[in-house]
C-alpha cells in the first residue's frame, strides 16, 4: 500500500512507468507497471487507467516506452510510428490521446539518435503532466467563483454539487477538472457536498470520485445514476459539473454514458450546468458531436458483472440472466444547447463557438 | 423448481398464500409463503413481492391473512382493522396496497361471523387477482395498435420498445402493464425488441424483466440506465413504454427512480413515451405529483451493494467505499407534459385530467 501517491501515474525512481491500477480500487491499492508497448494498451482498453486527460499523459507515456523499447536498427523509426499508432488506437472517444501521442511522437522524430530520442520522451511526457496538472489547477481557480456565487446566494448554506462518472485527479493527473473547483471550494472553507452517481456500468462515481473525496474530506453521498432528476426536481442539487472525453468547437460534449440525461434535468429544473476541461479536450476539427464524435462499445459483460468486495474478495457477480444479451455504450454526447458553460484553464465561457474560440483563439491546447 | 408457475401469487392447494420470491430471480426460482401478517409487511418491505398490482394484490391477500389469524374475541374487528392499517402502510408510494386493502376490508367487514368473513376476504382477493390479470389483458390488446402501426410504418420492421423497470407479469398478476402490449406484439407476429433499462439499484430489469422476456421468447437486450438517451439520439428507440406506481388524475406518472430522465430523452427526441396502467393505479385525489406522491426512501445498502451470481451461489458485493454514505430514493414522479399517453383497460388517452376522465367518468376502479 502506497497510498500517500497522489498522481494516477508516474515514473517510479526505477526508471519504470507505474499507474494506479484504477481497476481495483477503492477496495484494494495495486500499482500496475508499464514496461511494454503492450502494457500501455492493456492498461487503457481494460481501464487500469481512464478519464481523457490521464489517457492523454499515458499515451504520451506510451510513446515514451515505445521509444526506449524500439530495437536500434535501420526500421527503428518506422517501428516506433507503428507502435504509437497502435496506442493510439487503444481507445476511440477521448481525443487527448491522439493529441499527445502525435505531439509526442513529433517531438521525438525530430532526434536522430536513440539515446536523445528516449530523453525527449521521456521530456515531452513529464511536460504533458505538468500541462495537465497546471491546467486542472487553473480549473480549479475558475470554478471556484461558481461555487462561491451559489454558496453566497444561499448565505453560506450548502451546496450541492452533482457529479457524474470520475473527473478527478486519478483520471485528470491532479486536482481534478470537474472535482477542482469543488477541492478549492472545500478548502476555501465552503460549505459544499457532492452527490455522486454511481456511474454504470463501471461505477467510475462510487468506486473513484467517492474514494478521492473521502480521502479529501469532502462531504459527499453515493446515488443510483437513475436519481439526480428527483433531486434536481426537489431543489437538493444546486449544480452540475461533469468532465469530457471529447467537445467539438461549437460546444457539443462527448462524456460518459448518461450525462446527457443529467444535463436535461437540469435543463428542465433550472440548474446550471457546467464542464470542466483543459484545452487539450477540445476537438477543434469538428463541429457536430452527435453525428462526428466515435462512440466506443465496450464489452457487454461489464454490464452483466459487478465488481465488488465480498468477505474482503473483490469478485464479480452476474446480475441478470445468463443467456441475456447487452449491449455497453460508453459515452453519450450532450448537445451545446444544454450546456451552461465551460471552465477551462483560460477562463469560463459559454456554449458556443464564439465563446469558445474567444477563450482559445489560436486554438491553444499546445504545450 | 415450479418454474411453471405463471403468477407471483396464489393461493395453493395446501391453503396457503404464496409468492415467488422476486428477490432471488432470474438465478434462483424459490417460493415464498405467507403464512401471517408480518409475513406480508416483510414481504411487501423487502420486495420478495413489488410492482403496484401485486403490491395490491399482496395486500388483498393480506387482508385474507389478518382475518384468518384474527382471535375469535371481543376485539376481532379491531384487531383485523388494527393489522390492515400496518400491512398499508408496509410502501407508501404505490396507491394500489391502500386500495385494496380498504376495498377488502370493507368487504369483510360487513360480514358478522370468522367464517364468512374468511371466506369474503378470500372471494375478495381472488376478485382482485382476477380484475387486475383481466385489465392486463386488456392493456394488451388497447397497447398492441401502437407497436402495430409503428410496425407497419418501418414496414414490418424491428419495432424497439425501451422499458424501465419491471412492469410485467411478475408485478401485474398477468401480461404485465407495460410488458403486456410486447407480449401481444410478439404474439401477433410483429419483430419487436425491447431495450431493457437495468433500473438501479435493485436491478428489476435486468433480473425480472430481462427473464420474464427470455421466457416468452422475446429479443431484448440489457442496457445500463445511463444508455437511453444516446439510443434514443441515433434512432435506436421508436416507443418508450413504462408501469407507474401511482398516477395522478392530471396525469403526473411516479414510477421508479430514472423514468423521469427517461421520458426527458423521449421528448428530446420525439419519440412517444407511454404509461400503462390499471385504474387501479390512478390517485383520484390528487392533482401535482410532484408535491404530493410520498416517494419511498429505502435502504442505503440496496445503493451499495449489488446482488448477483458467482460461481453458483447468490451473493451481493459492496462497489463503494465501506464509509461512504448512499441514498436510495425509489421512485420519481414525470410530469404529464412529458407523457405522450396512458394506456389503459379502457383505452389510450392523452396525459390530462379531462383526457383521462373521459375514460373513466366515475373514476372507475371499483372490482
Amino acid at each position: 500500500m502506497k497510498e500517500n501517491i497522489q498522481k494516477p501515474i508516474w515514473f517510479s525512481n526505477n526508471d519504470v512507468v507505474c499507474a494506479i491500477d484504477q481497476r481495483m480500487l477503492p477496495h484494494e491499492f495495486r500499482v500496475f507497471e508499464l514496461g511494454t508497448v503492450d502494457d500501455i494498451i492493456f492498461a487503457l482498453k481494460t481501464m487500469v487507467v481512464r478519464g481523457a486527460p490521464l489517457i492523454g499523459l499515458t499515451g504520451a507515456w506510451g510513446v515514451y516506452v515505445a521509444v526506449f523499447t524500439a530495437p536500434v536498427s535501420e526500421d527503428r523509426e518506422q517501428h516506433i510510428i507503428s507502435e504509437c499508432l497502435r496506442i493510439k488506437n487503444a481507445r476511440p472517444t477521448a481525443i487527448n490521446l491522439a493529441w499527445a501521442v502525435d505531439m509526442c511522437l513529433e517531438a521525438v522524430l525530430q532526434e536522430n539518435r536513440p539515446d536523445g530520442q528516449i530523453a525527449r520522451a521521456k521530456e515531452m511526457a513529464l511536460r504533458v503532466d505538468d500541462y495537465e496538472s497546471e491546467n486542472c489547477r487553473k480549473i480549479g481557480v475558475n470554478g471556484l467563483d461558481i461555487i462561491k456565487k451559489i454558496s453566497e446566494s444561499k448565505n453560506g448554506g450548502t451546496v450541492n454539487v452533482l457529479t457524474h462518472c470520475n473527473a478527478g485527479w486519478l483520471a485528470c493527473i491532479a486536482h481534478g477538472t470537474a472535482t477542482a473547483p469543488i477541492y478549492a471550494a472545500h478548502d476555501a472553507g465552503i460549505d459544499v457536498h457532492v452527490w455522486v452517481d454511481e456511474t454504470r456500468p463501471l461505477n467510475q462515481g462510487s468506486r473513484l470520485t467517492a474514494w478521492e473525496l473521502g480521502k479529501h474530506g469532502v462531504k459527499h453521498t453515493v446515488i443510483a445514476d437513475n436519481t439526480g432528476g428527483h433531486l434536481m426536481q426537489h431543489g437538493m442539487v444546486d449544480l452540475v459539473i461533469v468532465g469530457t472525453d471529447r467537445t467539438t468547437r461549437t460546444g457539443d460534449v462527448a462524456n460518459k454514458i448518461g450525462t446527457y440525461l443529467k444535463a436535461l434535468a437540469a435543463n428542465d429544473n433550472g440548474i446550471p450546468f457546467y464542464v470542466a476541461l483543459p484545452s487539450s479536450t477540445f476537438d477543434w476539427a469538428i463541429t457536430d458531436g452527435i453525428r462526428d464524435i466515435p462512440i466506443e462499445e465496450r464489452n457487454p459483460d461489464e454490464i452483466r458483472y459487478v465488481q465488488g468486495l465480498n468477505e474482503g474478495r473483490i469478485m464479480t457477480v452476474l446480475v441478470p440472466p445468463e443467456n441475456s444479451p447487452a449491449v455497453d455504450y460508453a459515452f453519450d454526447v450532450t448537445p451545446a444547447r444544454l450546456v451552461t458553460g465551460f471552465i477551462t484553464e483560460n477562463g469560463v465561457c459559454g456554449a458556443s463557438e464564439d465563446e469558445i474560440l474567444s477563450l482559445f483563439p489560436d486554438k491553444g491546447n499546445k504545450l
